[in-house]
């Protein structure tokens, strides 16, 4: 006998009991949370089952008025959560029982537990994208009209951590709203799969393979908020690097930065680090789950269960930092003056090897050409532009004195006046865009 | 001077040339397979430089022709990779130059290196979502093809790895089928992101923010790629445990199958066993390149070199394991006699307990009465249907002689025939409307 | 200004503070778990601070009696945790100087938070190292005591889920144990590294680089629960089969099996899965970490906040599987007829190429032989010990009547009798090998 | 028959042999580069046969000579691989069987494939190790030597990216080289596992029980490899910052640089994004592999076929990119002037701090009254240090005269002089005990 044999070999006391198993299945603590889905998810089934004639008007009305009070409780925060409650399912049904009596049964009919679970989860995940999405529009419509209203700000664009070529602040600011505006597009297209039921049924075909397309669709969710945490983390590194002694291209507010235990002077951009940090966390929980899931067999495993924590944590953790980034974006100060002594010459010798194109030479002749003019200027040690048109002209006899124009910031972020440039009336043309397609997304 | 300091602590030779270092940034190795897309990449942007009136005409005759020559090389395998040739890219242009001269330098005005490259991998990468597509059809295809085949036939639905409830062989194939129908759709929208260019602009922009675009495109196709897989690796799952001895419900063909190099009886389900590991080594590509991505300042660092190897083993590794997928299930053969051996009468425990619902008991109860009848039986050591009435109506009085329909495997199934259920008209239904689904989406 | 600047672009209330930032940069919620270990380190602390004169002896008796008062209330679960203590840190320093006033200022002489918080977790993560080295040791004597007890039961060794020679049940269960005993020293190398003070200082040198490296020892301990949940996921797999009906090799003790909410008969093995789960959820904190630390600069940034929670879940996961699985190994019953029954001539093969190989023939050739042998057997749909010497020695000549002796499961498990083999007594060796390993390893 | 089913349902070829299914099962691609292990784990092989009487001497020498003659064939490039060799155990038996004939079939007696595996993998592992070492020992000298010979450099150390205290450049190049010993150590432990036989058996044992381990051991290399590079794309970001136009502290040799293709003016750190880059490769690698082996029944299954790939890969990476570090550490140059201009008087405000705490205020007062004095600083738009005694003392009567010793770099450095602080002989102290570590270390 298994009890016998527990005394033989057994470390610790091993009955009918386990309280660590216990704990261990129960999942109560957090799924709670879906106690407003999960009596919704009730009502609707209830009604279900009326039509289907597998319980009576009356009983309906009983089930339906006992669900009513539940959600009373709850919201008054006065649910009593009881042992033995093991999921929120268990506790909605056990109080159910305690207030209508013998119809409760009823309600469960040709119903599992997982139906309950996915039902959930589905009412409960589809609104938690909706806040989401507020959320990301917020977001987006702060860096919108902040890119809008400092449009005449130019500072360096930057590849490699290398100082490239001047653009607009707000093209860098564009750039990171146009990202999240195709984070929005990616998360409607889950809601979209969310909210279907998967060939409309929700008897045993849901009880053998909807949990497991649910899952599926989680995952997406947890690799979506990996995804765009990531584009968070980019923004804010970049802004990390606006905001140091060196840089000094910005300042964030106080209200989103702290001081040192140690160090008086210190003012660090807490902020900024945290979200950049979330990206890691969020795809923890990707990882997590999408290894769990690995050669699970298919239908129902308990394994499954890790599904709602990892819900939990990645909506509350993008629904936190996208409130933070907006907090950010819609308080820090630019230092105009830092931006425009960033721009240097030396950042317009593509400019001057296109003043070569313009006059025949092929572009990789011109590159090399300037590249020349580069070496000269710090051979001399000093700035590109102050090359004479005779030191030009040694490098190549194309350079005329009409070469002065190049130098000149704002002449050269005009040229780029393409769709997606970043001259003023492409850049203005990207908040119209933008503010159209936020009216559009407007939930 | 570093080349002193370098006496002072260096360890090994470093002068203006690391080895290494040109391995470690060079990419021809493996990105020379995109070598069709790059030539049809330039070949679009010179006559898009014609219109712009950056190169003339006569010029653009000239390049188009010293690229199609190219091209014939690269399709005849006589192509030569000379030393200097870092990537695609370069060797293409250093080639063209060759062939044409001068007027090969014009074709990279106002284009980067990473303009060329984010438009080889967007051409390659969407020519590779179409051959992923059409194997992910044909694996359906033979899927439902079979299910339609073997309709008749029932074995055990699973849930827990216990036998759940009797259910068709063709309702598990379609699950599957279904998943893969999700996974085809989520394909098409990243083919339809990866196929936009983002706002329409292929110059400063693309410089700046759209090869990151690009990246974003990747890490969502790597991630699809982890989700198929995860897919398959538990339908491997499934049928790995249906050919173990003590399943014997399928039998794989050779093909598919290895023996052991000792023990000369084994037979072994290796394609199984490597469908199944490679949800691991693809996700691990897309867990690395999220890592990469984590943190990186916005705009082009050298980290996204990370991206070609990353697509390329997802894309290979997707192709093989659906092909094999489709061998696999095209040839295994099933065990009539072993699947319809292991349906045994508690598996209609369930029935029973509808049985009862039918006759007026709420589901909760009767539930409890079924268990009680299947601990009566177990307790005589008899099967649940080898109850007699008189035992059954000592547990409730509300079982009779009607009974005994419910022992019935093949009325069973025909309970479910809501859509998604297991009956036979279910099932075929679901046929159907894959076939019509597959029609729609044949490319 | 930032404050006009917001009712600009700002969708939502920024000001002096934004409770969402607050909550962010908040940790008491989790931190207040090491409440003792905090109090440790500052006992430590004052004394260090008065041998460097520092504090006065006065000063440090009074600051010793305050944190012994705070140990009192965190014990007796009435210490009250107040607005603004945004950590465990703080909180316990507030309470400090409530109690004793001015001196308590003087604790925190050139100690910054992240001393305290390194400290902390140092101490931390040490006791719970040892507590988890209790757990796996006592499942380990659980193991080794089961398999000495067990030590004559047979059963089929597996490789690629099919059967393939006949082994000790002893043997499989101390293969795990042998596994867990790996884990066991890879935790005490860990903890022999989260002990030492990297160069013994605490001063700047701790602000710059320590708490960098406490978090790659966190890292290191992350990724030993992710290993050390692996091995149980593959022993919980192999579990999982041996108590299907299938299978039917064990039976799970009712403590840790749970019923079906829909299907009467069913008896699931929920701990065994939770177990399974439990390697994706802890590796997902890991990768999670690891993705947080990328690219990070050097020294400490707020992103490093992630450390706790990560330690913590991690923490109670593995030492809550550990006890899981300790409880399942005791409890669970065999069913030696199934495991008997299971093992099948054909098995033997392996054995029958030996008996050639003694008789002189190369293993390769024997190999072939033996397989002809089984298909043999295959063709005439008999066993392969039903084929006589006469059919036998149409295969090879080399067959006599003296092959009956290889139709012998337990003297085939003999055979194997170098150590590590699975004959009685060198399992028997196993078992005295770790008894004498456990008995070295308590602690 | 599945052959006629096929042509029911099959949408491709499947007969007795699908082309993609064999690509899929070799390994000869990347198995080929343990050649030499594969020949040397044979000939150790052949002598413990030969000792047990299962070959004779003849046998034996026979064997030997034709292994050596391999050994020849691929040292000289010319050993053939013929269709069929599917990986490299089975070309180098092959290879055998052609050169001696009989004899070679006795080389397998008693040994499986995977014994061969788990042996060659180990002896090239436990090679691979012993390169990894010297890199890291090669690096580590590189960073020690240079911190010896620039000890006297002075820069700002940072926290949050944020200026926090001066420190010697030697001491940030110190940390970096403390924590590759630590990586040192953990790659000595995995070593010392990767070496042992568990239990010391090569045969049934090893079939089911030693490949795992050695998985295992594999594991935890890809884990190390991911942490050792988490380490360097830490310094990588550090160097990255460093070198930036804005920071200015070191300048890369142009062998560690490269040029962009569009902007003449551009000098990018190639070597330190490619090696920050390279974290997310090898734990993605580590995460796939990971995610592979959970879940596996234990014994040998075919999913750890992906053990190679993951394994050469890593060691390739780690290999190159600790070179490439070395290069780089070898040969930047630094920026003494920009380094010393960084170096800002707010960077002493903990120093003015203590000044009060050796007055007799409690530190936390103390840190308070600094904070006033930077933020009357501030208000008067001057430096901290160029404060008056009477400024200072409206803010704390203890300021006297004397606070002008506070404004002094070196003297505030000098004041950590314990072990692993940033005084001069705490560096010289941390160079000497990392050169006596090293050369305990040298192999």
């Amino acid at each position: 006998l298994a009890s016998d044999g527990s005394k033989l070999w057994g470390g610790r006391f091993v009955g009918d009991n386990d309280p660590i198993m216990e704990k261990f299945n129960a999942s109560i603590a957090y799924d709670q949370r879906m106690w407003d889905a999960d009596i919704r998810g009730s009502k609707a089934y209830v009604k279900a089952l009326e039509k289907a004639k597998l319980v009576t008007t009356d009983e309906m009305t009983q089930i339906l008025q006992g669900l009513d009070q539940i959600f009373e409780e709850w919201s008054k925060n006065v649910f009593v959560i009881k042992p033995g409650d093991e999921d929120i399912h268990t506790a909605n049904e056990r109080r159910l029982k305690e207030l209508i009596g013998t119809p409760a049964g009823k309600l469960h009919t040709g119903r599992s537990r997982n139906d309950q679970v996915v039902t959930d989860m589905r009412l409960w995940l589809r609104d938690a994208i909706s806040t989401l999405t507020d959320n990301a529009l917020q977001l987006m419509s702060t860096m919108v009209e902040r890119a809008a209203a400092e449009i005449d700000v130019l500072f360096p664009g930057y590849t490699h951590m290398q100082r490239a070529q001047p653009i607009r602040w707000s093209h860098w600011i564009l750039s990171h709203a146009v990202a999240l505006s195709r984070d929005v597009d990616r998360l409607q297209e889950i809601k979209k799969r969310v909210s279907v039921l998967p060939l409309g049924s929700i008897f045993l075909c849901s009880l053998i393979f909807f949990y497991v397309c649910m899952c599926v669709s989680l995952a997406e969710f947890l690799f979506w908020a990996s995804l765009c945490l990531t584009h968070l983390s980019k923004m804010a590194e970049d802004l990390m690097l606006y905001s140091t002694k060196e840089f000094s291209f910005i300042t964030l507010s106080d209200a989103y930065s702290t001081g040192s235990s140690l160090m008086p002077q210190k003012k660090n951009a807490d902020s900024l680090e945290l979200i950049r940090s979330k990206a890691g966390r969020v795809f923890g929980r990707c990882a997590g789950f999408m290894m769990t899931l690995k050669g699970l067999p298919s239908t129902y495993n308990k394994d499954l269960q890790e599904d709602k924590e990892a819900m939990f944590d990645c909506y509350d953790t993008v629904h936190a930092v996208l409130q933070v980034a907006t907090g950010v974006m819609s308080t820090l100060e630019i230092k105009q003056s830092a931006m425009t002594a960033a721009l240097s010459p030396d950042m317009l010798a593509t400019d001057l090897a296109y003043y070569l194109v313009r006059k025949g030479m092929p572009f990789r002749e011109a590159h090399g050409i300037s590249g020349k003019a580069v070496f000269a200027a710090e051979s001399k040690n000093i700035a590109l532009n102050q090359l004479t048109v005779a030191d030009l002209s040694a490098v190549s006899p194309l350079f005329e004195s009409d070469v002065s124009s190049v130098w000149d910031y704002r002449s050269s972020v005009e040229q780029y006046s393409a769709p997606g440039g970043t001259a003023q009336r492409s850049v203005a043309a990207q908040v119209e865009h933008l503010r159209t397609w936020q009216k559009k997304h407007a939930q």
